[in-house]
C-alpha cells in the first residue's frame, strides 16, 4: 500500500482517500504507524470543536447548522460522530443523523461516524488518529460530536480545543445531575429549543451553576438557539471565536493540545503494553485466581514479571 | 490497619466491616493488595447475577423484588449498583434507588452504589474487588445492577455468572438498536411492565432476535414480569436456576469465572504498567507531538523504552 500517495490524495481533498485513511486507523491496520508518521508534518492547523449533551437536545441538528455557518465562511469542515455507547445503540445512530445529509454532497464537508466496535480502548486511540487525518487533509474545522454524556463521551470531547455542551428546556433534573461533570468540560453552553417553555429556567439554572463552579478567567457563555430554525447559530459561532481568542491570548491552546497529545501517547503506550502480556500465562493465572488459590494482584505481578 | 480483623468481622456479617472493605477497594487504598490476599481463601462461593437494561425499564424495582425472593429462600444477598455514566448522572442515582430501601434494615442484605469517580478504569478494577468482598462476606447471591446499557455496562455485567437483560414494552426501537450487542450478553430476558400495551410485541421481537442469533445450547428464556406488583418474579428465579444448572452441567461456570479472573488480572496489570510510565518524559514527548515534530506512535515507543 502506498501510504504517501494516499496522504497526498487526502491533502488534495479527495474524500475517498480521507475515508480510506480513517478506515486504516479504525481497523488498527498494520499500516497505522506509517499513516501516523506520514500525517505528522501536516497536523496542528485545524480548529477542533467538541459537541456533547444528553440525548434529545438536538445535537445532530446543531452540528448541521454549524457546518452551514462554517461553510458560509468558506471553511472546510470535518465531522467525527462518535458513539461510545455501542454495541447497544450503534445501529440507531445513522437514522438520527439524517439531517447531516444536507451536507452529503458538499465536497468541502467530510462526515464520518465512528462506533466502538466492542471496546472503548479502541475508540480512545482511533478518534485522535481520525482527527489527525482530517486535520492533515486540510479541514479548517473538525467537529467531534458524541451521542451521550457519559464518562467516555467526556473523555472524547476532551480532545477538543473548545467544547460545547448542549442542553434543552425541561431537562432540569439532567442539569442538576450533571452539575459535577458538566462545568469541567464545557467552554460554551448552548440552550437549544430555546422557544420552548422552561428555556429561561434552564438558562437561570446554568447561570447559577457557573457562578458556583467557575475557577477560570474564561466565563462560560450561555447561548440560546433554535437550531431547527437556524436561530442563534451566529451567536454560537461568535462564542466559539471568543473562546478561541481567549485560548490563544492566555497560552491555553498549546497547553490543551499538549495534554491531548499526552493522552493519545499514553493510550497508545498502554495498548502496546497490553498487547505484550502473555495470553497463555494469563489463562493459567486466571484459573488459579478463579479457584481461590491466588489473589489477582499477585497474579498481575507475575504476569508483568513475564514481560 | 488490621486487615485480617476487618475480614473476620466482614465474614461474621458485620455490615460496617463490609462497607469499610469496599471503601478501601474503591479508594484504591494502599491496603488493596493486603485486602485482596486476605479475601482469597473465602471467595468463589457466591452466585453472581448481572442485571442491565435501558433506563426506565424498572431495574431497581426488579432488583428489589428479586432480593425479596432470595430472602424468602433465606439467602444472604449483596447488591452492587453501578453507574458508569458518571460524572454526568451520578447524582441522580440514589433517588432512583429508593425502592431498595425496603431492604435497608435487613442485616442479611448489603447494598452498595458505586460510581466511576471520574475514570472508567477505576470502576473496571474496583467492581470485581467489591464483588470479592461480598462473596467472602458470605453473600449467597451478589447482584450487579447497572444504570444503562452502554459498552461499559456490558463489560461490567460480563462479570456475572448469569446476566439478565430487562426490557419493557414500547421500546421497540431500543430493541432493534440493541440487536447486535444484547444477544451476546443476555442469558435471561425479562420483559417487565408486561401488563402494558405492546408487551406481546416486545416478546415477539425478542423471540425473533433469539431465533436469528443464538449459537449456544442455552436458549435464552423470555420471562414476563410486573415487578411493581411482584408478578412473574418466581419465574425469573426459576430461569436463573435453570441457567445455573446449565452452566454447571456444561462446564461453563468454571470457564466464565476464569474469564472473569483473566479480565480482572489484566486490568490490574495494565493499571500497574500505566502507573510506571514516566510523567515527565510523557510531557516532553507530548509537546513534540503537539508541535508536529513527532508522531504519537514513535512517542509511545520512546515512552515504553524508558520503562
Amino acid at each position: 500500500m502506498d501510504i504517501s500517495a494516499l496522504v497526498s490524495d487526502a491533502r488534495a481533498g479527495r474524500p475517498r482517500a480521507v475515508a480510506r485513511l480513517i478506515s486504516l486507523v479504525e481497523d488498527e491496520s498494520p499500516h497505522l504507524r506509517a499513516v501516523a508518521a506520514a500525517l505528522t508534518p501536516y497536523v496542528g492547523r485545524a480548529r477542533v470543536l467538541g459537541l456533547t449533551g444528553p440525548p434529545g437536545v438536538g445535537k445532530s441538528t446543531s452540528t448541521s447548522v454549524l457546518i452551514s455557518a462554517f461553510r458560509e465562511q468558506d471553511l472546510r469542515v470535518g465531522v467525527l460522530a462518535i458513539d461510545p455507547s455501542s454495541p447497544f445503540s450503534g445501529g440507531a445512530l445513522l437514522g438520527d443523523r439524517i439531517r447531516m445529509h444536507d451536507h452529503a454532497t458538499d465536497p468541502a464537508v467530510f462526515i464520518r461516524s465512528m462506533a466502538t466496535r466492542g471496546h472503548l480502548g479502541g475508540l480512545a486511540t482511533a478518534t485522535p488518529q481520525a482527527l489527525r487525518v482530517l486535520d492533515a487533509a486540510g479541514c479548517d474545522v473538525v467537529l467531534i460530536e458524541t451521542v451521550g454524556v457519559g464518562q467516555s463521551e467526556v473523555d472524547i470531547v476532551g480532545l477538543a480545543d473548545t467544547t460545547v455542551v448542549l442542553l434543552a428546556p425541561g431537562m432540569g433534573d439532567g442539569v442538576q445531575a450533571a452539575k459535577a461533570g458538566i462545568l469541567e468540560v464545557a467552554d460554551v453552553f448552548v440552550v437549544n429549543k430555546a422557544d420552548r417553555d422552561g428555556a429561561a429556567q434552564t438558562v437561570r439554572d446554568l447561570r447559577h451553576m457557573i457562578s458556583l463552579g467557575s475557577h477560570s478567567s474564561w466565563r462560560q457563555p450561555i447561548v440560546r438557539t433554535v437550531a431547527s430554525a437556524g436561530e442563534g447559530v451566529s451567536d454560537v459561532v461568535a462564542a466559539l471565536d471568543a473562546h478561541r481568542e481567549w485560548l490563544v491570548s492566555h497560552g491555553e491552546l498549546a497547553g490543551r493540545r499538549a495534554r491531548r497529545a499526552a493522552r493519545e501517547i499514553e493510550a497508545i503506550a498502554v495498548a502496546s503494553l497490553r498487547s505484550r502480556l502473555d495470553g497463555e500465562a494469563l489463562a493459567g493465572l486466571a484459573s488459579k485466581v478463579a479457584a481461590g488459590e491466588l489473589d489477582p494482584y499477585s497474579a498481575a505481578d507475575l504476569l508483568i514479571a513475564d514481560l
